[in-house]
């Protein structure tokens, strides 16, 4: 009876990884990740030339990604389907043997492994390695600190309404804007509307081989990627007056 | 002429931290730590055992913790002269060879370095690998996602006044509060006014052998240590009413 092991990636660049996670996908002999159909994704990408010649892989494509809303009960029930599925399925495979699942980032913050660990738990013994998020990987890409001193940092998705991004915006001192996209006119309205758009940045691919940092407010395209982070750096309390 | 490097360390466990970081450690002949006076310091515990056996080490002392307030100008102006004096030395011994400077999470989310970094750009090459933050070890630890969906995730410093906390504690689905220590019975305070304290959790010593993790209504200390963490997790949206 092996266990389910679901190993961060950290942002991108494989030797951001830990040392945890990168013994255990060396290793592994079963592997699952999450894609969009038709793509390799990104997951499977950072662990490249890791892996074990005759390692076992099992991609999971998700159902659907932005043609039905979030909030439909379509899009609800054909996630609830497939993480039914994926969980029945990684269940039966660790009979066998340990089944690493591969996720971008800190799995749980924002990962879609938590889904297959809520249907998981108790079922089968489940480990979860942290990673380095992708905004932290992001806001070392900009070269400055994102927060200083008692600075409050809030975390937001681009899908939110934009009266709440606004809110947000104003009451914080350092943000953090993932799952940016389509999203990025509201965000932008939001940051306009809290005053903040002059010290937005952008970093897309954050430390991957194409990554590209720059000021928001500077940004050619309309939209961005959805991985694409946008932040605004906190400004607190410094020693001297530095900065 | 060499660089500056700051490495994470990630929360504690040496297995977290990154295959980068672990490489620049074990290769390193000159390294910087923070620690309190008369403390081994936490950043040198993580890499035990791991450093060359010639490496010359630099431990930079804090010259105050607690003995004065933070607002005060005494301690303004003993933590810049401190940050000055090692950004000197610093600069100096990069000179001859790289120097790694080791620092607990990630560098550029409340991290010490941050205040050398400022005065060393422009004089050298300095490069900061990110870590994987406290507050996900910590998370990781509990068990249970941080964040679902589109949560709304704050992270606050236990410094600030109660009144400040409890406004950010309503306002977010997901809380992180970090520098708890002796502001525990504040954070307790602005928890119960914000009518989250029975969700609350604290983590100590997060992803290190003498991890410990519970409610925070259930922990029998008026204070606990600074590096504890105190979180709220979020509940946000999940498809098929799973959780």
């Amino acid at each position: 009876m092996g266990k389910v092991i679901c190993t961060g990636l950290g942002p991108g660049d494989p030797d951001l990884m830990s040392v945890r996670s990168h013994r255990l996908i060396r290793s592994a002999r079963q592997i699952a990740h999450f894609r969009k159909a038709g793509r390799p994704g990104q997951a499977r990408r950072i662990v490249e030339g890791l892996l074990a010649a005759d390692v076992a892989e099992y991609p999971m494509e998700y159902p659907v990604t932005t043609e039905l809303l979030f909030s439909s009960p379509e899009y609800d029930a054909a996630l609830s389907d497939f993480y039914d599925h994926w969980a029945a399925r990684l269940l039966d495979l660790s009979q066998a043997d340990d089944v690493i699942v591969l996720c971008e980032g800190d799995p749980f913050f924002y990962g879609s492994f938590m889904h297959l660990y809520s249907r998981l738990s108790g079922l089968v013994e489940v480990e979860v390695v942290p990673g380095i998020t992708g905004m932290s990987g992001c806001w070392t890409a900009t070269g400055q600190p994102i927060t200083w001193g008692d600075d409050v940092l809030t975390v937001l998705m681009g899908t939110l309404p934009e009266a709440d991004l606004t809110h947000h915006m104003r009451n914080a001192d350092a943000v953090v804007v993932m799952k940016t996209g389509r999203n990025l006119p509201r965000i932008k309205a939001a940051l306009t509307a809290a005053g903040r758009l002059d010290q937005a940045w952008i970093v897309e691919s954050g430390t991957m081989p194409t990554q590209r940092v720059g000021l928001l407010a500077d940004y050619p395209h309309a939209e961005c990627g959805y991985f694409s982070i946008v932040m605004v750096h906190g400004n607190g309390r410094r020693p001297g007056g530095e900065g």
